[in-house]
């Protein structure tokens, strides 16, 4: 199990002291200023670190996508996650600009894969059934989900920030699903394009969806987990509990990763203390979601990919932020030496 | 003299196709895909670079200060030159976080400092005139200011990115009067807060800076440098002309590194081929100067300090961008390895 403390409001005072008393005027320096004390909080201490960052991709695939909820076949989940493992996807290639770890973590996806270094095999099962027709995953799958999520988060002991980030054909439609469940916000504005519907397709996945959600009215997180699934989006919301647990930052990527914050936070509120939420996706109903959690994202780069892309670019936010209260000199420093 | 290359349209397609042809949706990557794009322009390859990053921070003093438009002594743009050398202002603190250089470039402060490696003496005089009473400097210090800015770009070789900062106490003052004076727009829009004027300071710089742009109504980018300064400003101008000479990608950093770009594109509009504007600050006026120059920042963090800390958190995006075209593969590879 997962324990999660609050954060110190006394700290918390005393990082803004510090912050405030930096060689710039008060302020200047906006949303960074508020990373810092929020790492400071994470870490609980004066001097928060930034340095090391692994972005965990969690995998799986979705029987709802029988239903033709999704532009692409499911199949490129698997071939999504032979790339990230080939070092050839956008994830790579931004965690490459920014010097992150990348580890692919089979939640669930169709196939297992070979042994490879980056890849952790933590499967549920093979893909989830069809929400459209029985719940996607079972009680006892939802909580071996979160307790594997929690336990790779906590074995991730030489890193500052965990980002999260997914790959799963099929995920806004869970996603949206579980938004709506968890929020009540009508399902209509929970529902996007996803990876590239047209206007038909959005029709179309807006009526399955509807189907989806009348079969199963729940509004409570581990029912929503288990009636909508998928695998990564549980084992996600494990991971974000678990890296809270032993104060780790978490960087949140987009529509389905704040899906997943989303449940994790009906579990246990305090989990948002320890939640950077990267950017404003250009799925419509990211806002939405943001908006419910009241959480201001970092970036608006209108993306739209997932696999922690979004939540890579943040990084350097972070480490900017800590490296405020480690480098830069006080004013009470300046004053003294001049003196 | 710099000559500045317009970059090539029919390049710019095939830079759109190759990023619509990699393993993702199209367009899914959004304004990080307009930045390789552009990466691309600007080196003119399809396989651009975004590697070193060099931050030049611009430092000059203002006579205007005389007149009580600063919160801060002036005394202040010596003392954090010395800070950057020391390596403890916050620019330091962004660099270390992103992996940049810093070079200071002594483009007019009141005094001059000893050698220092990262240190560049290339002061016009000691702080500008008092553009209240008087053209803050000679129409030969402007054209000198031009010329050994963009030396100094040229001169930096080993790197595929420039990001403009600068230090200068007074010198949003400079800024609001190059704003209007170069685009039209009222000085009340032009004019903010700067490091942190309350209501009745900023009264009166607005006072003041009604009187200088009073003295002097001119419009020509020359003239208005002239009248207005500052030294730093204008070595700015000249080094973002001096990088889109070599190809070399400009980050634009703040209110005052955006009106030295307006400078310069008001000298030779194709400079802007090759600017990047990091974000949007929360300097009053900067957004209506973006707008004037049909700009759109990359940030929105609601930071006012200047130094270049916001252009060096663009860094990472360019970095990403850049790794796109390198790193990713693309789909016509994805189905010829799966046939």
């Amino acid at each position: 199990m997962t324990t999660i403390a609050p954060t110190d409001p006394k700290l918390g005072i005393k990082l803004r002291a510090a912050v405030d008393g930096l060689a710039k005027p008060p302020g200047a320096l906006g949303r960074v200023e508020d990373i810092a004390v929020r790492l400071g909080l994470i870490q609980n201490t004066l001097k928060p670190t930034a340095r090391c960052a692994r972005l965990m991709v969690f995998a799986g695939d979705h029987g709802l996508t029988a239903e033709g909820v999704s532009r692409y076949p499911a199949a490129v989940t698997l071939a999504m996650v032979q790339t990230f493992l080939a070092g050839r996807a956008s994830a790579n290639a931004f965690a490459n600009a920014v010097d992150a770890d990348i580890q692919v973590i089979d939640a669930g996806i169709a196939q297992a894969l070979p042994d490879h270094p980056n890849y952790v095999q933590a499967a549920l099962r093979r893909g989830t059934r069809n929400a459209a027709v029985e719940p996607a995953l079972t009680g006892d799958e939802v909580q071996t989900a979160l307790s594997r999520g929690a336990a790779l988060a906590q074995e991730a002991k030489g890193f500052d920030i965990l980002v999260m980030g997914e790959m799963g054909i099929g995920n806004t439609a869970s996603a949206a699903l579980l938004m709506h469940a968890l929020t009540g916000i009508p399902l209509h504005l929970c529902v996007g394009r996803g990876a590239g519907q047209d206007d038909a397709g959005l029709a179309h996945k807006l009526a399955v969806l509807q189907r989806t959600a009348a079969r199963a009215p729940v509004k409570d997180p581990l029912a929503a987990l288990s009636e909508f699934g998928g695998c990564e989006i549980a084992m996600m919301a494990g991971a974000m509990l678990g890296a809270a647990s032993v104060r780790r930052a978490v960087i949140v990527d987009g529509f389905i990763s704040t899906a997943a914050a989303l449940a994790a936070a009906r579990l246990t509120p305090a989990v948002l203390d320890y939640c950077f939420f990267a950017h404003r996706s250009a799925e419509s109903g990211h806002g939405l979601m943001l908006d419910a959690l009241q959480a201001k994202p970092l970036l608006e780069l209108d993306m739209r990919l997932g696999e922690g892309t979004g939540g890579l670019l943040a990084v350097p936010l972070l480490r900017a932020a800590a490296r405020l209260l480690s480098d830069v000199i006080s004013l009470e420093e300046v004053l003294k030496s001049g003196s």
